[in-house]
């Protein structure tokens, strides 16, 4: 890797703190992504993107920066990133996915916050994201109560654009989107004088949908009998989405999803055969969080969907693309955006028939139910989900955890259990 | 007591479970209340409430019900008793305030869930709070992600009409609150068949007006310097006034100021001089959870004044009640609602200026700042209340604990401690 660190004390980084995280990155990268075997090619470019997570693409976001384009960082899958586009501005998604910058936002932060709005908060506070750093504006909204208190304490640091989403889908939440829309658009063309037009709004929705067919084909490769690919490589492309350049990544997993194509073609699979299928679903996973899919996956397990916001809700569903105003097309997003079913919406039966869905297209054996701590929206729904899962003959088990590895033997213990239950369920099934 | 166990049956309540309630609930208030020495004589109203709470009031909430008068069952103080007693139906608040409740809510609900929202589910399912079994609606709320998710749970046993409270305080959000209330409206309409007209919503705004008033006198007196009521019995008064017919509420309350205003004049007071003057402010505290006032007031402090929702937000502001249309009354009625500083909005800073200007009315010596375990709003919006204290140079302690009493030796050491602390100061400050 080439020394960047001139280039982080530019963005007045705590350097020496951000040295320790880079010290244990690539070991933890190595153990977890680079032991696996068969790996398609195509994987390369993305260990390529990690090696370079605080490096290349942040020289990238300065070059933007230079001439004069801004960087708007997000959190969360309900932020149009067309609108982003549309006023020539570069969107990249700022979760934070470690331990690491858990104590720094403790600081501010209540300890029973979950370990998503803490870890993000702790990255800007801590000076240790280049991400943050390189931000000229940060987009908040108003999907759970943690994040929607959180940004009044990030805005001390940092300018927070909040969004309000609404918490039900009727008619009229769906106007207040299309205004919280305009609003945003309005923020943005202020911050970077670009107006937003019907032909660049166009251009910017022709583009965001085209990544999302890029995942839904890489996700359709994972429907196959033979699995070309892994859970975990799978769910790093989907990270990667979040941050990375558009057409670039568009290219890339084009490339990546025509080899994989081609492995279903041969029947070439990196997992050994009757390994048990699993849809997760739950909250977002955000980068460098691979622990339940290592854990997954290194305890007889392939994870073959996930319907979360690192998954299903990022890329499904299109904004149609034929509006022919600004208005039209606002009306376009919010109903496509609208159509994402968080565990923040009340009632919420759309994720439980998404669930079942794709438990059906992606052929799984079984659904874990992941939750971080202290996301209650995610938490509550367990109930309605399990119910449902339970009439429909699904087992499901549900997994609570954070980003530590200490638990990591016994959620091991836990999973092998119920991979054996479902090798059972499916003999029994075979042998009827 | 009366033998209520028949009308109890006809509830299809579970009688022996709820017996045990029975059996715990007197010797705790007992201890609690009874124990207090020179107690107003207009408390005694308020002793037999308590006595009768499973009794006679749930009497008389049948007897509306032979009228085919509705209950109306709520949890929070958006939701407006005006509408509800517009329509002829009876609003009785549900808030969970006890433990007893917990593990029949933990059945259906995550363990990391605040003990309100718990105990409220748990005492529906349970089967053995009168209240619930006697409601014909239970009226939700958006207010957090643990009550919004309950809702689709509860209204799995129970009707629930959800009130979408906004998240900001825009002008936009107001009128989407206008329509709020027109929807609860129409739902309120539909179930008792009667209309709502400008009439009969003039004088129901007007009777709730005469509650806040007659609350906000009872808060007054507390601001005298020989405080002529214990915290816990003002307490004890703002929660009986969420179930109790409002007529004799107001009645029973204005002879108690009365007593009280006597009191102030010959300087009696309850509190040997010097008690530290405590400012509770959080989240509310639901009959029978008079856990942090018993303690404070037995180590050593006295509240004068609770900045919650079983406090001044719940009497404070009237409603304008020159409304000529119904459309003026809804705006009227909006208006005062949206001006409760709850945590849940963001940004929240009014509740920031109330607490301030509270603790300046009441003569203050220092502020108790108390959540209940796993309220995510309150619980971060500590650090914006604290900093803003600090520079106020106001001392303020934070208490996140539950209803079991199993922390209250830790608590009062801590409170003990914070109480030595102000005496302190207040010294100094003499001294000066």
């Amino acid at each position: 890797m080439a020394d960047y660190r001139d280039m982080w004390k530019s963005l007045e980084m705590d350097v020496e703190k951000h040295d320790e995280l880079c010290e244990i990155l690539p070991k933890f990268y190595g153990d977890i992504y680079l032991s696996q075997e068969n790996r398609p090619e195509g994987m390369n470019y993305f260990n390529f993107v990690v090696s370079e997570v605080h490096g290349l693409r942040i020289k990238e976001l300065l070059e933007h920066k230079e001439k004069n384009e801004k960087v708007i960082g997000t959190f969360c899958v309900f932020v149009p990133d067309e609108v982003i586009n549309a006023t020539g501005a570069v969107s990249v998604g700022l979760c934070g996915g470690s331990e690491f910058w858990e104590p720094a936002g403790e600081k501010v932060l209540p300890r029973n916050t979950c370990p998503l709005v803490k870890a993000s908060v702790g990255a800007k506070i801590s000076g240790t994201c280049p991400y943050f750093q390189s931000c000229d504006l940060i987009v908040g909204e108003t999907t759970c109560d943690g994040k929607k208190k959180a940004w009044e304490i990030l805005n001390e640091y940092i300018p927070v654009h909040v969004m309000d989403l609404p918490q039900m889908k009727r008619e009229k939440d769906n106007l207040h989107w299309q205004d919280e829309i305009k609003l945003f658009i309005e923020r943005l063309e202020n911050l970077t004088g670009n107006k937003v037009t019907v032909e660049n709004l166009a251009k910017s929705i022709k583009l965001i949908n085209k990544k999302r067919k890029v995942l839904k084909r890489l996700y359709d490769a994972r429907k196959a009998n033979k699995l070309p690919i892994s859970g975990k490589d799978a769910l790093l492309i989907s990270q990667i989405a979040f941050y990375d350049n558009p057409e670039r990544f568009i290219e890339k997993t084009g490339e990546l999803c025509d080899e994989l194509d081609n492995r279903i073609e041969k029947g070439i699979s990196v997992f050994k055969e009757d390994t048990p299928r699993i849809l997760v679903t739950g909250t977002p996973m955000a980068i460098p969080n691979w622990k339940l899919h290592h854990i997954i996956e290194s305890s007889g397990g392939a994870v073959v969907c996930e319907e979360t916001c690192t998954g299903s809700r990022y890329f499904e569903n299109l904004v149609k693309e034929d509006g022919k105003t600004l208005e039209e097309q606002m009306k376009a997003l919010a109903d496509r955006y609208l159509n994402i079913n968080c565990a923040c919406f009340t009632p919420n039966p759309g994720r439980i028939e998404d669930i079942i869905k794709y438990y059906k297209e992606y052929k799984a054996d079984g659904v874990v139910y992941f939750t971080l701590p202290f996301c209650q929206t995610y938490a509550t729904e367990f109930k309605k989900v399990k119910d449902a899962l339970d009439k429909e003959g699904i087992p499901v088990i549900m997994i609570e955890t954070g980003y530590s590895l200490q638990d990591a033997g016994q959620l091991k213990t836990r999973l092998e259990a119920f991979f054996e239950m479902l090798e059972t369920n499916k003999q029994a099934a075979v042998s009827k």
